[in-house]
């Protein structure tokens, strides 16, 4: 039976042989929902890099950019990382050039992986759906914060383990762990996201409605992958 | 407010600065759980070391040896890592040097702390005694499994999070995530570990009486701490 693992942070990565799998790279809050958003509404296709230069060497070519670091907009771009800078203006033909401080990073250490996808709650049932129709071992590569495990994405670690319970066998233990933990929160997300130490910082920056909104199931149907150094949306055999 | 963070494992504790802090290292199959019973049980000190070869000259020395590696004892040393090795026959009186796959790792790895603490759940109340009275912040360092969060040191984290909660406040995630778990597993620690990987690799190799025993709240009120480099029983000011 095919397996599922979860990578707590980045710091446990080269623990993780990822030849052969699929890795689903998970920043909730909030790089890798915008990126899920962003697809979905029409941006054709998303450059994740590591550091803010890279991003400005794109931007002197005329590149739309996304920067952000420790939760904020840097300064002399387009974009920050929020996923209502796709739902509120039409950015869509376009290729964006993006790098947060966690998500665009765990990217770019999953590239010896056989697929990279980008997993959000937004687009869990959809991403869940592919991984049931492919053959390969899974696993899930949670970017914390800063090197630290963090509770947003463990819960969707945990979500994505539930729904692939079936198809799946679990290895190592932070996936049962991951698992436990989104069965005591799945009632209440956000309530239960209430204490963690990002949404407490998010908080006072005003980013209340991004959590609330990063937090959301399903909104949309899109399952974003790296192909070429570059995430699309995927082809889909059967559409959520 | 003093503080408490949890080190999922070893491969996330340069992310913490240690000094200042207690740490209190975890590895509760079967390191720690071993070390508490046997200095219970009159042992008069534990030579914590990393490798199997540092093991082999204090024996050279004399000195009463035990050494485990992926779960067994190591041939050509007095004694394993169970904890009835301890129960079952006296060895009062002596001083012992251990290496294990994981827990004495992690002892060397905080060197920067403060205090360095043994922790396992058959000393809990003791320890959260202890951390009580005092003035430090804490960290709760899980050895893990070769690097791997583990589903026992987390529980163990979690319980000590929880008795601490009105002392202490948490900070980083994964005090949250340690907490939660522990909420859902305490009425049944050995029923919610069945399924951890090092539970099934343990009860194949026949050793499911170490893990109910290793599961047992209380038994003793000793606390382990390093001093000049060897474990030995702390003076309590207020013994449990």
């Amino acid at each position: 039976m095919k397996k599922i693992e979860v990578c707590p942070s980045p710091e446990s990565i080269h623990l993780f042989d990822l030849k052969g799998k699929i890795v689903v790279v998970v920043d909730i809050l909030r790089a890798t929902s915008t990126m899920t958003v962003a697809l979905a509404k029409g941006i054709t296709k998303i450059i994740p890099v590591s550091s803010v230069d890279e991003c400005k060497e794109y931007k002197a070519k005329g590149y739309l950019t996304a920067a952000e670091r420790n939760g904020a907009k840097v300064e002399g771009y387009d974009l920050g990382n929020s996923p209502f800078v796709f739902l509120d203006k039409d950015h869509s033909g376009k290729e964006l050039v993006m790098t947060t401080t966690n998500g665009t990073k765990a990217i770019n250490l999953s590239l010896d992986a056989d697929e990279i996808l980008i997993g959000s709650f937004l687009n869990l049932s959809a991403v869940s759906e592919y991984l049931k129709e492919s053959q390969k071992d899974i696993l899930v590569f949670c970017s914390g914060w800063k090197g630290h495990t963090n509770l947003e994405d463990t819960l969707f670690a945990g979500a994505l383990v539930e729904k692939l319970s079936s198809h799946y066998v679990v290895d190592y233990d932070m996936s049962i762990i991951a698992r436990h933990l989104y069965s005591k929160a799945k009632g209440d997300l956000l309530g239960f996201l209430s204490h963690s130490s990002y949404c407490i910082r998010m908080e006072t920056k005003g980013l209340k409605n991004d959590i609330a909104y990063c937090l959301q199931l399903d909104t949309f149907d899109n399952v974003p992958k790296l192909v070429n150094g570059k995430l699309e949306n995927a082809c889909l055999v059967n559409k959520v």
